[in-house]
């Protein structure tokens, strides 16, 4: 299944996306999609439901977050051989975990606003993980069990926040940061998710092209890893690191987002987000 | 006031504490402390209540985390210009920003349970303030305003896990590493949050022996900060530093905790917290 939340900021209504593409609206069955509703029984049953019954949804309705009240947002950094090499990094031998705030957590399509005194402003196309059961030291042969599925991730980064002081946090948490979605695509539909292209364009030049193949840490390897350190609940979103091409790796020089500017990003079966750079004024 | 939570985990109650010290049931008023009942209006309804008319609970009782629902526990490393010199760091320039898991939260006097592989368990007694108003981009002159109140926090951190990548989140944010309360005192009772006594002793051993006004960026400038890049929400808690005397600065060797320890933490007008040190298995 592909799950998705439409309509306007704080009034979302649960929906899915039938075999032509097109919203069905799922307010009949549920009245939102919360961490609960991810548990692989609650997911049963949402796949049993006939999706010819479910009313249609104009196209052209904004996208929500795929899943409302999300609890934690955790980030795995520098993840793909090929990125850590372009960024002149040494390979992680054990993955980098630090957070993004959730007030960060924005729609798939929503406006990116650069914050006041914003000067770096970069983008991170990412495969997102959210989790569907609770994860205690779960091993990585267990890990996508613990999986509700996945959805494209733009881990929006203030290069110079973030780098200020040994702590990334800061840099990874203003609002509109977390563009998530459009879609939750639900595990069975993802058979194997070290094997998936994806792409990220600014202003139709493409910047980003990778494969989830060049992951140093596959999402079962994280799962599991968290795990032993941070309880993993139903709705919890992990980002997975980032391709190659980020603005702070181009050469000879950084290229970073301005007021005006267009991002697109897209992964294979997961959908594909559009954002626009606005100033905070 | 003092307002608190009380009873067996997930099953607490709201309560307040009388002028004898003693914990009132506030459940006829309020259902739970949740962020909602942190804003000022509810505050003074809530302070509006002839205390005596509240049933008197029994000493004993357990105490929950003083609020329930948190969505974001954000901590301030390095605050304190004594420890920066003891742990012979530079002293920041900016508030040095980082992430605990909301998992990790406990009630003020639960055990603090060793993590599998844990070799380098720490304590750290700090100041907690809990944000009653949602702040984004306030003044220094004006952050106070959005605090609802102040608590004990024990900011439990596995120096290992912390320090083996550049990201201090994965030490931080175990199960029982941030033990908050016994109450949230509210910001009218400490009219000074930076001439606070504060002390911690591990087996009856004073280690940690400090006073917020030796704090480098004060509880004001850290919340106007954060504001400007994080909103910080109703019921989100910030951790404000820590004093010297943590395990890892002991010379000539550092001082871990192990199964069995029993910590101690009191915070001038925050009141106490005790925690037992206990294994995983």
């Amino acid at each position: 299944m592909k799950l998705c939340r439409f309509g306007q900021p704080g009034q979302e209504r649960p929906g899915l996306i039938d075999a032509e593409g097109k919203i069905r609206d799922l307010s009949a069955h549920v009245t939102d999609i919360t961490p609960t509703e991810l548990s692989p029984e609650k997911l049963a049953q949402l796949s049993d439901i006939d999706v010819s019954t479910l009313p249609v949804v104009d196209a052209g309705v904004r996208y929500g977050t795929p899943v409302s009240g999300v609890r934690k947002f955790i980030a795995i950094g520098l993840n793909y051989r090929d990125h850590a090499e372009e960024a002149g990094m040494a390979i992680p031998t054990e993955p980098v975990v630090f957070t993004k705030a959730i007030t960060c957590i924005s729609g798939p399509n929503d406006d990116i606003v650069q914050p006041p005194h914003s000067t770096k402003l970069d983008w991170e196309l990412e495969l997102g993980v959210i989790i569907g059961t609770e994860a205690r030291f779960v091993s990585e042969e267990d890990a996508l069990n613990y999986v509700a599925g996945y959805a494209v991730i733009n881990d929006v980064s203030e290069r110079a926040f973030q780098l200020q002081s040994s702590q990334w946090d800061k840099g990874k948490g203003c609002d509109t940061f977390g563009p998530i979605g459009p879609w939750l695509v639900t595990r069975d539909e993802v058979p194997d998710p070290q094997n998936l292209n994806m792409w990220l364009d600014v202003n139709g030049e493409r910047r980003q092209a990778g494969n989830s193949k060049t992951m140093i840490f596959t999402v079962a390897e994280i799962v599991s890893y968290l795990s032993r350190y941070i309880t993993l609940q139903p709705g919890d979103v992990i980002c997975t690191g980032t391709p190659p091409g980020v603005g702070m790796g181009i050469k000879p020089d950084p290229v970073y987002l301005n007021t005006g500017d267009t991002i697109r990003l897209w992964i294979e079966g997961l959908g594909e987000q559009q954002q626009r750079v606005v100033s905070a004024s």
